[in-house]
């Protein structure tokens, strides 16, 4: 490839334009950081195995009807995206609580959801990524009240596909967080990553609360055997079921 | 009165019991906290000004169909009330964007609202009062849909009362606070207080932004002249229009 152009950096990817300008170059990085950026880390060889993951995951989406951004992996830490305008939410599904949700509610870590629940956080860093309401979200314009009906069809649906193929693997898909973007034809396409970086996945062979971790928490709350986490989680993808 | 059975004491307000199930009697404190707890002091006069602006308002509201815990006031910091158990919710009405709303969301202070925002936050001070979801607030059973709907016409209702009688005294009422609670029929009644303590209310001879406040933000800011500016709002309440 010729020199290439970074469009953008964020904590774990660099977007680099290319020739083509509907598609970007994302480059995985092994750097971790968490609350809000407050933990820096690094992850020994997480670029490689989340872009890899995230590849798997979005083809097997891709298969289920769910159009995504990947268009391809061409390193093994890097892939080819169609060039999407994100939308600034995160878009969060919870199967069982955890994380903010329960520093919020109260809620015990793990209790199971009757039914899946989305949400919508503010995606600024300045504001601390903060839940939003949809009263809040419509009244900040940062989706209208169709694109908020689409994004959560379309969550739930990726949630479906995720938690089954998950399942099939001896992992509980506790909650992940997805980023959607509009290409330049206005297509709604998945977006961002998807990976240990942005899933709540657990080891249904392990009872204890922390070494069934698989995800970043092992890196948020220094659990150890982080890569090995995140290599396990690789395995089990790649594995037929 | 005979020796009064405290049956429970909050930052402002101590309720005890009386002769008769159905009833308590409030004492308005002078006792002011805020930043849930972490600000205390006290704001002279304060106690039995709140509790005539509250009955003032209370009356106000019950002559236009809204039905309220209050019975009388009996003292200058004193008043009867209807007994009821407290929906564990503080309803939010905003019409223009002020305090936590811009914290959480970059909105500038002083936005004026499409329409009325209606919000819920769990009152849970060891949370800290978070901001509720829709769908958090039904996960955690604090109230049933219909209730939700309920509480979100009432305050909505109450808005429309409140915004024009203070409209028709030359204060802008920014934002506000509504607890709700049911008798011992099950009747949903308007509780708590409606003070500068519960109200943002901003005096619109004043533009500078610190001189136009006249509410609870003047002790929470320190920006000084507390009890002169709970003076003033008592006055306008009770001035005739």
């Amino acid at each position: 490839m010729s020199v290439r152009q970074k469009l953008y950096e964020g904590k774990a990817k660099i977007l680099y334009v290319t020739e083509d300008p509907d598609t970007v170059m994302a480059h995985f990085k092994d750097d971790a950081t968490a609350f809000n950026g407050q933990k820096q880390g690094s992850i020994s060889g997480k670029g490689a195995i989340n872009c890899k993951i995230s590849a798997q995951l979005f083809e097997l989406l891709e298969e289920r009807g769910i159009s995504t951004h990947f268009l391809e992996q061409v390193e093994p830490n890097q892939m080819l995206l169609r060039r999407v305008k994100i939308v600034p939410l995160e878009v969060i599904v919870r199967n069982l609580a955890a994380g903010s949700l329960c520093k919020q509610t109260g809620l015990a870590v793990g209790t199971v959801l009757k039914h899946p629940l989305v949400e919508f956080f503010y995606k600024n860093d300045d504001l601390g990524d903060p839940l939003l309401t949809i009263a809040r979200l419509l009244l900040l314009e940062l989706a209208t009240p169709e694109q908020v009906e689409q994004l959560r069809e379309k969550a739930l649906l990726v949630n479906e596909i995720l938690s089954e193929f998950f399942q099939n693997r001896g992992i509980t898909l506790v909650d992940f967080k997805l980023e959607f973007g509009f290409d330049s034809q206005g297509e709604l396409l998945l977006a961002d990553e998807i990976s240990p970086d942005t899933c709540r996945l657990w080891n249904q062979l392990e009872t204890d609360e922390n070494r069934r971790v698989m995800d970043k928490d092992r890196f948020r709350f220094d659990l150890g055997e982080v890569d090995a986490a995140y290599q396990q989680v690789l395995e089990k993808v790649l594995s037929e079921k």
